[in-house]
């Protein structure tokens, strides 16, 4: 398998290039708009066809590239199950499974930060968690519906009983930090390691965070899959 | 073997961490001062007793976390031969092995942005470059002591010649990509791919770049291992 984690330094996202060196198909996960340059090159350079784009969930802190890609690449834009976005070519829910060449990702149903949301298992051996779980930390559950209980039930529930080693890729990370594993997560991650539920919504409910630079542009251009912000660019 | 990618998103440097799941040893390739801590704490979490800090050169916009770590940790420091280093534990040079548990880092002389410059072949499958050989670029060598036509040498001559699916994980990138193979950046970095050597040497000398910011305090602190920092600190 040919991945590749990519990183956008002005909202700490990592998108991620997931492609079949034998069949040449390619799918990215999350890409931002700002780097769809980059990471059509890339494809280009690596001979690869990209046949999904896929989004962890609807983004508020940055425009998704699904758009330009779809226009660049004619690939299908893939976005899970009850998402408010009306541009989707497909909707994908808890246990399906795509298949990228002899690649397979199954979408894990993760919500809590967002009332829609996946993360993906890579080939049964990488997990891409998107906002519910990050190294050491863990999406916000302030706005977008979120909900603290429900992020604690799913991460707990669906991701920390992957084996110990799988290895957790995330969709932001603000400490320099990469890759990670289920088992080093439920050890260390400060957020769930040894709090109760009840302790883990308490502690999500007093974070007072600003919201994100770009939430106010970043949410209805990515229920329009990035194609509002094609438009008036 | 564990192998981590880290970032300092200030210097957009990258700083990798190796180490043996069964003896538990572990090395730290270029680390950033400023990111003593969190690498101090993630050697902590995981249960590994740092013998190594491994340095590709002598640095120019950041200072090395070497000197902490040493005093944190008891670890050698690892230094290129020809050096202006005076605190290192030990000079190393091309073709010397360290072994961590049973890992093997093979340094490979690359001179040219620096006259003291090593990449280091771990495993046989992964080369760490440094900044000799970027992801589609390379490092400067308008100051200390760099050379444009010893860089394109030893690139070619020392990198170039590994197999093409060497992993390659450079010690910056400045557009959010991660790993290359050699044979990627053989055929599609654009300051050596297609381009004699005077061609290499007529592109980096009008390159016209800005000092980096820290160059001033990061080189006399490097040749003192970062120590100079902890004082002032």
């Amino acid at each position: 398998m040919l991945f590749r984690q990519l990183f956008d330094q002005d909202t700490w996202t990592y998108t991620y290039l997931i492609a079949d060196p034998q069949t040449r198909e390619a799918a990215l996960v999350d890409p931002v708009i700002e780097k769809v340059e980059r990471d059509f090159q890339l494809l280009k350079e690596l001979g690869l066809k990209l046949k999904f784009c896929i989004e962890t969930h609807v983004h508020a802190d940055h425009i998704t590239g699904t758009g330009k890609l779809r226009e660049l690449t004619n690939c299908e834009g893939i976005v899970p199950e009850n998402a408010q976005v009306s541009c989707a070519s497909r909707l994908i829910k808890h246990g399906d499974v795509l298949q990228v060449g002899n690649i397979k990702i199954q979408a894990i149903a993760t919500l809590g930060h967002t009332d829609s949301h996946m993360a993906y298992l890579v080939n049964g051996d990488r997990v891409l968690t998107g906002d519910a779980l990050f190294i050491r930390g863990c999406g916000r559950t302030d706005f977008q519906s979120g909900d603290p209980g429900t992020l604690y039930d799913f991460v707990t529930q669906n991701l920390f009983t992957l084996p110990d080693e799988t290895l957790v890729y995330p969709g932001h990370d603000y400490r320099g930090q990469t890759v990670s594993t289920i088992g080093e997560e439920k050890q260390w991650n400060p957020r769930f390691a040894g709090r109760t539920r009840d302790q883990f919504i308490e502690l999500m409910n007093n974070l007072n965070l600003p919201n994100p630079k770009k939430i106010m542009e970043a949410v209805p251009a990515n229920e329009q899959c990035g194609q509002v912000a094609i438009a008036s660019s």
